[in-house]
């Protein structure tokens, strides 16, 4: 079901004061244009509702989870959520959560997250995701892996008909040691969807290779085609000595919140047509 | 076929000149005690037969691959192996090598190496290998997975009926965040084999995890009874997230040697019976 805007938000407060772009009259949506970033922040607090108190939460990384985050943090401020423990998914968004007052803690500690609540690069029709453009994608994994619940919050243009579709990266972590000999070894893998490997650099041009959290390097893969079956293509990438991990979450999502220009569509595992 | 030790050094120089324990009169094998060591040693020697001038070669690490490596570079100083290209598949045997005057490469430049010799802790009657003792494992896996041809040099204490029949540690390497999570997931996977799962650390009883070369930490997993399929765990613990690599090398020997009181053994992979 797509949901127009200001429906959506009178439950809990007004657009504006929620920092959100105002669209009145209420209840009658006109044609604002939205940016990017709005629909970003738009999915991202329909996702924290369904935050409760008490809950251990799984916080993501990148320009759409960041909202959520912060979101999480203004919750806590004000009361209206309490007893939160956070697991970051990132160096980086750790350091958001600590300086918006968010309680953290480790899988160590907590094995078992209630709700995770992330962003994604591509959502394909069986709620199959690439993640990692902001290389996490391990962290990620490992604390998205360990919830009840996986709610994923994107923007319209990260919906694809298949993985690789929207010509962005699927991302590898490898280890450091003789990467191009990984990065090659990747490439053929799918020749047959004439796979492109990149090693992914500080910046642009840059020949700084880019580091992860833990040490290893990215590759990026770019695919020209569909490269079929996704469970045989992880188990493939997964079985080359000196892959870490890549940015497939095959069968993780339980949610995916999508914003676009004509309100919310939220999916949930297992439809098999959108709500 | 079981090869007495005097025939087998009978051609190419007495045991003696090798540095083997004598073994006299020739070609009649009597009672002498020979050490576990010993018997690695015999086996590493058998294989550097197999080495022929021009190879690139895949250089194991451990107290059995080590005697591979000296008697390689025995073999350089002696003029009677030539243009030989050492891929080292740890930072110690690179020292080794290097101080034996092996020239050097890696798998970045030499993608395809001819032949790598290496021991190994256990090995199972379809050849299937446990590795990783040394903690050398992904580096080890990287360049064997790039051999034409892999010989694994064992004394007979290694084999085993299957995989984890020695009581000796199956190595995961694992990346230090959250590694307690990543033990406990392990264990579970294997909890009908009644596995423990336990931190690698540098010395017996200290707290300081043991570290690897890639910047990892390792989990022993050490089974009660047998885990079953290999492939099948094999794909189990690399889809978890949080795992670099694991001890299990199937279906990757083509020869092992095995060095026992009666004499070697070489078995090739495909074989139902001892030659």
């Amino acid at each position: 079901m797509a949901i127009p805007y200001p429906q959506l938000f009178a439950t809990e407060k007004a657009p504006m004061e929620a920092g959100l772009p105002a669209l009145s009259p209420p209840l009658s949506p006109s044609p604002v244009i939205l940016t990017q970033d709005d629909l970003k922040k738009i999915a991202a607090y329909k996702a924290v509702e369904y935050v409760e108190s008490g809950m251990v939460l799984g916080l993501g990384t990148g320009s759409t989870a960041k909202h959520a985050v912060d979101r999480i943090g203004e919750l806590l401020r004000q009361g209206k959520l309490k007893n939160i423990v956070g697991i970051p998914t990132s160096k980086k968004t750790h350091e958001q959560a600590k300086s918006l007052g968010i309680p953290l803690s480790d899988l160590d500690t907590h094995p078992t997250v209630d709700l995770a609540i992330d962003g994604a690069d591509e959502v394909d029709p069986g709620l199959n995701l690439v993640k990692g453009r902001g290389g996490s994608l391990l962290r990620e994994k490992m604390v998205e892996s360990a919830c009840k619940r996986f709610i994923v919050i994107v923007d319209e243009s990260k919906w694809v008909r298949f993985i690789g579709e929207g010509g962005l990266a699927m991302p590898v972590e490898v280890v450091p040691f003789c990467w191009k000999f990984s990065a090659k070894r990747l490439q053929n893998l799918f020749e047959y969807a004439g796979c492109v490997a990149k090693l992914r650099t500080e910046k642009e041009g840059s020949a700084q290779p880019f580091v992860t959290d833990n040490g290893n390097f990215i590759v990026d893969l770019y695919f020209k085609e569909d490269i079929g079956d996704l469970k045989i293509a992880s188990d493939k990438i997964l079985r080359l000595a000196g892959v870490v991990e890549h940015g497939m979450f095959l069968d993780m999502a339980s949610t995916v919140i999508v914003a676009g220009e004509l309100g919310i569509t939220i999916k949930h595992k297992g439809d098999h047509h959108q709500e």
